[in-house]
């Protein structure tokens, strides 16, 4: 069982508030970033944020994030900095640079990065971290923007034991669930697997939706069939693809606010590449990375991922 | 919405004991059909059955089947007829072939046809049996043998409304859910559907199982974070391939007592055939019934379809 | 090895203007069939047309093929029937219809039919023709429009070897090389293996000729390079999907006047239909089949089928 | 076009003997190397070698290799540095570490790596390699272990103008072709784009085979159809993977001294993340790479890739 937190509580004495960890400091105040930042001030930590553009940087100061210059600024005697960041290179930069966040953070930090990347890439920060008496966990989300939002996320962790019943605390104070996946590196295993599934069954369920309702069965029906049968998961129960049938899915919201293709597409990368060092077959995986791909290059990148539903629908073919 | 039973009981007086329909006749006592059969005679219907192997009959009768010779001497007389067979084309000969059911049942009958089929085989038989009087519905099941054993099917119905909500009282002595579908062929229709959805998603949890543990996450871990994150679903949470994390799933028991991989390809086939009669696009469908395909080649058919995370994870090439 | 014309020649003494086949009845006067009756016009035929399109007729009289008002009047008192049809529903309605070719045709004539259907067709036609003393072969061609046009069709033959012989002076009148493939529908599996082999592996090029184009490499080195190694193929030296390498493949002319994306739709979803009826594997014509069947949908059937690079290279995602 | 050995003989003065490049080092004494260095003894010149595994550095000797002890001996005064290694990992090593060639070749030198590696690998060289005054191109080959052995090799060229000029004398005396495919890389590039492109069509041509032959096809006569359509290619032509069809093919060997299943692997892989890298859309690489991949983890890895045949093919099915 992974350890969730309903059981690491009782195996810590540390509260969410807990004064040992209070300084924080928040690098990356993006659509999720500048959500997860706002969601500490208000659980009460003291948190100075840095972005390298002064628009997210205002816009978090409304919520309470002290605005700073530079990474080294903003993690200058800090207990922790978290971080949420585009890609492998920028969380590389970020943190191994020379004026990056390990030179910087103070001995006895820990760190906490909440971007997705190549499971290499925390493999690579750990243990220069930990030569300079500082912790480094990987801690990459699901749930999206409206997760952020609500303090609704769950954090895929990989790093040392101690490191993560630290995190919890502010793991807490940003989302619902909090899972230990291993060592190192383990929580963007867990993150990467995670996704590739979710994105097959996603566009499995648009292929099987879209071939029931085109042989003539009402969608309403189809969809209660396959919720309660072998068939559902969370694409059939949660985030039906066909609009209408979810009023909460982002298909029924024109596929806005949702997770967005491109970043579908991202992570699909980012396992298939993963797949690739280890020589792990992945026949839908790779199908599907294709697909998506071919979905945000044809201009539907900003699109919730399950618009790939509206692409296998539409026939502009003469009949 | 599906018209369930939990609704439709509402909508008709029939219990399932109904004198109405007391005289049975059962086509097909194999795997499943045996265990159909017994369960309606438990629930005090006189049972008759026909199948062209003389073990399958000898076997019923000790649950109380009555054996005859021939589907007419089945039929003769009967207020019911239940069927489940092989394919398409021993469900149209036994149907409408010269010595079939609807030469031989009688007029005001009600035909029930649990097969899984092409949608055309009852769109064929269903004007038929109307111009003769008789009704005529399709129902195939999900739930494998034991859902047969257990009474737990849930059974998709094409047909006329008034056909399904005669037959409740009989499907509700083999199984636990009744959906009505649509007009005859929609019960096909949703069953294709929903196994192909089942058949991919499964494979994709194979997939991506496999590669999280190449990755060296702890199985037990992984599966946990899936089951509560974005990618759980039927087979995650029921149905897990990976020996000994779900114990009652097949692939705890070695793959044996499951869903049969020749009858998952039987099924993706029956849907790709689908699929390909009305151009409905099924990418992901279409590679996963060609590896289930190559799995049956292989010499896998008789273990359960989850076995293609052993095909995946296994690697005899030199390292 | 197949027998093509070159000996074909040497064991019959008929002249392509043989007297003994004089009177010809050509079905289908579309874009393919107008080019071919014209050419038989032009070796010395005396050709009815029929065409259930006037203005098809109209334009066919202009090159001597005189217009009929049906099929029965078409055949009647002729020597030999060619046909060239849409889709397997018209072939087999135009044949075994009730004022149909076979009921209509003379006793000792040959029927030839060149459209591309699925196999089981000629099988139904042929036994019922030869029950009537008429000979049928399944003729179809590859070569296209142009290849109409200029009577150097391939013609791939399924039927008796008599009939095969019979009918080389007018397929040679209409194209430059005839294959004797086998028995009845052989000359359909042979044109559809072949089409569903042409349309992967021009897509195939495509993708590798845009990844290496994307990697920086100079389209006409690259093509040089793939045309002298073990990647070459009629894709890469006669039909290159990159537009400007060989200046008499459709891509060279916007992908006009080529083998359109609709029709390679027809044939791979006859080939995957083939496949599916005898279980044979096709993991990479599965794919194929959808990919075309995007592009079609995406409103490009009209295009040449080599208008899939033009599909992989477009990019509109944001950078 | 490329510029091919023909035409840039025209543009150079050196012969193959040229006593400016007399002197080579040749690293990797394997089934490919070994044949290479002895060809370059047969033609005239002074050959020097090293390979990790004595047992090599004895065969080579026969040819007359002299043996050294170390890189830095081998390439300590020569001309001319020839190599081919198994992985980007060697390459890099072998080239850049401490002990390796750029430290140890002489000013003036021409470092030719034959190895097939990501296209980065001999990016990360040649500017280093500059740095120090030496020239660096890549060189992969085509052609197996039967093209190293009759010095027929086609080789796929990425570096400057001047030290493809001057390596043509080299490669003369080891193979057939050369092409100059561009900057540092390219040579990389154009044999990744060539062997994904020859590997799908390899996998298509026994797919298409397969399923003629099922359907009752005459192999040869099938065959002989397809080389003379268009879906001929140098693998329906040289490589059918039919056995008995083409005797000069592996298929015809029992799929013994070819081009090994874990080789096309290995480049499909390398492929794929070159893909992966630049968001190039290969639906059809991708799937190819997962089932070669299979066919490796079945322990097929030392079959010629055409064994693919013999798995579609074979069917252990009940029927």
């Amino acid at each position: 069982m992974a350890a969730r937190v309903s059981r690491c509580f009782t195996i810590t004495t540390r509260a969410y508030s807990s004064k040992v960890d209070k300084e924080v400091a928040f690098l990356g105040l993006g659509n999720m970033g500048g959500f997860m930042a706002a969601n500490l001030v208000k659980k009460g930590f003291n948190v100075r944020g840095y972005d390298p553009s002064k628009e997210a940087q205002t816009a978090a100061a409304k919520d309470g994030v002290k605005g700073t210059s530079s990474i080294a600024a903003a993690v200058d005697g800090v207990d922790v900095v978290v971080s949420i960041l585009p890609s492998n290179k920028v969380v590389l930069d970020a943190y191994l640079g020379k004026d990056g966040v390990v030179a910087h953070a103070p001995k006895g930090s820990l760190l906490i990065d909440s971007s997705t990347v190549d499971p290499n890439v925390p493999k690579q920060i750990f243990p220069v971290a930990l030569d300079s008496g500082i912790g480094f966990i990987d801690a990459p989300v699901s749930g999206g923007v409206m997760g952020a939002q609500n303090a609704t996320l769950a954090f895929m962790v990989g790093g040392r034991k101690e490191d993560f019943t630290r995190s919890l605390a502010l793991l807490a104070a940003m989302g619902a669930k909090q899972f230990h996946c291993g060592d190192s590196g383990a929580g963007q295993v867990a993150k990467l697997s995670n996704n590739m599934l979710m994105g097959i069954t996603g566009m499995a369920t648009a292929e099987c939706m879209n071939m029931g309702i085109k042989m003539g069965l009402d969608p309403k029906v189809l969809l209660d069939v396959l919720n309660n049968s072998s068939a559902r998961s969370w694409s059939t129960e949660v985030y039906c693809p066909v609009p209408g049938l979810v009023p909460t899915a982002p298909s029924s919201r024109d596929y806005e606010k949702g997770f967005k293709n491109e970043l579908m597409v991202k992570d699909l990368e980012l396992a298939s590449g993963m797949a690739l060092g280890i020589r792990s077959p992945i026949p839908l995986g790779a199908v599907a990375t294709q697909i998506y791909r071919v979905a945000q290059s044809r201009g539907y990148g900003e699109k919730d991922f399950s618009y790939i539903y509206q692409l296998l629908k539409e026939d502009k073919s003469k009949k």
